[in-house]
């Protein structure tokens, strides 16, 4: 069987510009590959309504899970909550479990819950709330689809509300073995490698430092035996 | 009339199971915006030949240029070039023009061009070689997708190489101010400055520094009287 699978949606004017540099995505990465969830595909669109929801729709059929990042707080250019639940042809309003976690935080705190801040309690019909330790204002899951912040700190511990709810698969075990020659040196016998370990995924990932080039090879797989019957023949290919 | 568009897409397992930090997304983004040229979309995929292919078709025909890093190299992983080959249907083998390259190349450093540094030289049929000054092996251009490594020193010098070749925009003019007020706070007033500047890009995005909540407001557009215009109606509205 085969594990599950998992999208990424990045929304923001801010990435795609080169103003930000977008952080989620390797933290998200790291996160499935430990809960042997696979991340099959990430994209990253402007803040535009039809192209989020579009995104979301492909993504959501495509793979068994999907996380977007981005567009959730109480400004004019946060629509990412309004175009989930236009994908899904649900409607959406201030609800009431959202707004009761938005009223205490604002009375314990002192500030004024204005109807800015109330844009935050607009959460799609039939969706679940997302803890949010940080800033309190939640995310949502709606159907396979999770919906977070785009502030790191806020997106990593919604990231971590919503992973144990999850079915993960088996983790991939991950050999890494660096090698001192040229990529084209090891080439050859690495796709003999590849070829009679097929069940596993061996990677090449080229690297020049002080002059010398190199590449690490990644050996990656679910049965760690053979990962180390495969590591053990790249070593004695290389004479490691 | 609007600035010509671009889309990315980023292939390598390495990234989507967060052993790799991309950054290449970053740096085309930022040269992009420089030449007035909007990147609309990013798409990431694994190394996986249909998934290539089919997102390499879908980008080519909703953009007008398309830039992908990784998977050009020489060994069993990099399937990039036969993947463009296929999306465009046409065929791909060693190419004379890049064979001649790579063997001046290997006769200056003294290194063997092996079968596998040969498949560095597999170029579709009716492609342009992109310039490599870093490490020789070119990336190439076919209809409106230009096809470049995934390390970074030779990824940036080959978007040097290719973006003069294109036709740019209106380079956008960008303001930022910060404001040391939560979000919930400065929405109201922003969402109005939005309303009647709605030629520009004016984006929110908040930080917290020294447990201070602020955040830093973006306004862009191509008209830079504009673009001061609203930027100056900003100050005035939160005394600054």
């Amino acid at each position: 069987m085969s594990n599950p699978t998992a999208a990424m949606l990045v929304i923001g004017d801010e990435i795609l510009s080169g103003r930000t540099r977008d952080s989620n995505m390797f933290h998200l990465a790291g996160e499935l590959t430990k809960l042997g969830i696979d991340l099959v595909e990430v994209r990253v669109v402007s803040d535009d309504p039809d192209a989020i929801a579009a995104a979301i729709r492909a993504l959501s059929d495509g793979y068994d899970n999907v996380f977007t990042s981005g567009g959730i707080g109480p400004t004019h250019d946060d629509i990412t909550a309004d175009s989930v639940a236009a994908a899904f042809g649900v409607p959406i309003d201030v609800r009431d479990d959202a707004r009761a976690l938005l009223v205490a935080h604002y009375e314990r705190t002192g500030s004024k819950l204005n109807n800015a801040r109330l844009r935050m309690a607009r959460i799609p019909d039939t969706a679940t709330l997302i803890d949010n330790p940080v800033s309190v204002a939640p995310g949502f899951s709606i159907g396979n689809v999770h919906v977070m912040a785009g502030v790191p700190a806020v997106f990593e511990t919604m990231v971590a509300s919503v992973l144990p709810t999850l079915t993960g698969g088996v983790p991939l075990t991950s050999k890494t073995q660096r090698i001192d020659r040229g990529e084209g040196d090891i080439a050859g016998p690495l796709a003999k490698l590849a070829t009679d370990f097929s069940d596993l995924s061996i990677g090449s990932y080229p690297f020049r430092q002080n002059g010398i080039y190199g590449a690490n090879i990644v050996i990656r797989g679910t049965d760690s035996a053979r990962v180390d019957a495969a590591m053990s023949r790249l070593m004695k290919e290389f004479d490691l």
